[in-house]
């Protein structure tokens, strides 16, 4: 138990290391959840490739359940798509959002976590849980809340979905004509959709 | 190898029950992608479930993959799917494709082998493949091509996306305002986006 001992929880009492290596271990996780996925994914796995003894993964998450998911919620760049709403009128926050997301897939820094999330959300119940938690409560709900959307829930519901749709069959399955397309091209194609889904007539007659 | 004495191979050389024997092993690996995933089923488990040797799994199946893509092209209720454009008018095939998507995943036949297929289709690279070319070749291509859509292969590939975002939500991550709708609910709001995706103007001004 030796690796514990610089970490001890009680108030005040962690040395200077712990915050690193509570950064060091949730990085592995990431690594480990992109490039071997939910079900693959093991504490003993990440606890070696961060280089500590279990025992400390699990002190500071408590499961893989409890890694996932401070590995989700340790995303900025898709916390951030919130901020969208302010940053322009709601009449074209479909494009801004469908392009933002989209970038986000494409960018090399953020677009294997996107990956291990959409893995991780179909493979797993307790992760399909908790990736709807943090997209739901975090993102796309309060963006449709920011702009004063009626039936707001349900527009974060079928926003989310059809984002998770398109990104699902551009990145993951690579759907050929939806793969093939540059980004701005795929936004033209994806946007009105969003936006129907954001401030549009839900049920037309 | 004496399982392997009845099945082999050579034209006309099967034994009656050989047929019954791959019928067996390919319900057996239904259920098992069903419950266990893609990636967590084996030959052998397949082989057992079945009451086989895993010999006789590779040879009928070749491989995981050729026993996945048995199973997934093993299915008449999606392909069916098609006939939807013979049965009524392209303008209100949005509506008829969204309820009768639905009804398959809520079939209790029919639904779990849906879900294997989503989770499959994120898990591995291989899957995904075999999910998109069965997907896009077997169902969603000809149905745009049935009804004489412009740009048949962008429409398919946004139509299955939308249809896998709005399954993946409702019946995989369970987002709560679209796993609660009753059926003809989420029709409703599903449909005109169907719709716009198979006959509409894809790219607005």
């Amino acid at each position: 138990m030796t690796m514990l001992e610089g970490v001890t929880t009680r108030p005040g009492g962690r040395r200077p290391g712990a915050t690193r290596t509570r950064v060091d271990i949730l990085a592995a996780a990431q690594r480990s959840f992109a490039e071997h996925g939910y079900v693959l994914t093991t504490i003993r796995g990440v606890a070696r490739a961060a280089g500590v003894d279990p025992a400390l993964v699990l002190q500071f998450f408590g499961s893989k359940d409890g890694l996932f998911d401070a590995a989700l919620r340790d995303d900025p760049p898709v916390r951030a798509l919130v901020t969208l709403a302010g940053e322009g009128d709601p009449s074209d926050l479909g494009p801004r959002l469908a392009a933002r997301y989209l970038e986000l897939w494409e960018d090399p820094h953020t677009g294997p976590r996107m990956l291990a999330v959409v893995r991780a959300a179909t493979a797993a119940p307790s992760a399909s849980a908790m990736v709807t938690a943090f997209m739901t409560d975090e993102v796309m709900l309060p963006l449709a809340r920011a702009i004063g959307a009626d039936q707001a829930e349900l527009r974060a519901a079928l926003t989310g979905a059809y984002l998770f749709g398109v990104a699902s069959a551009r990145y993951v399955l690579g759907v050929a004509p939806l793969a093939a397309l540059d980004r701005e091209a795929a936004v033209t194609y994806v946007a009105p959709v969003v936006q129907h889904h954001l401030t549009g007539d839900l049920t037309p007659p």
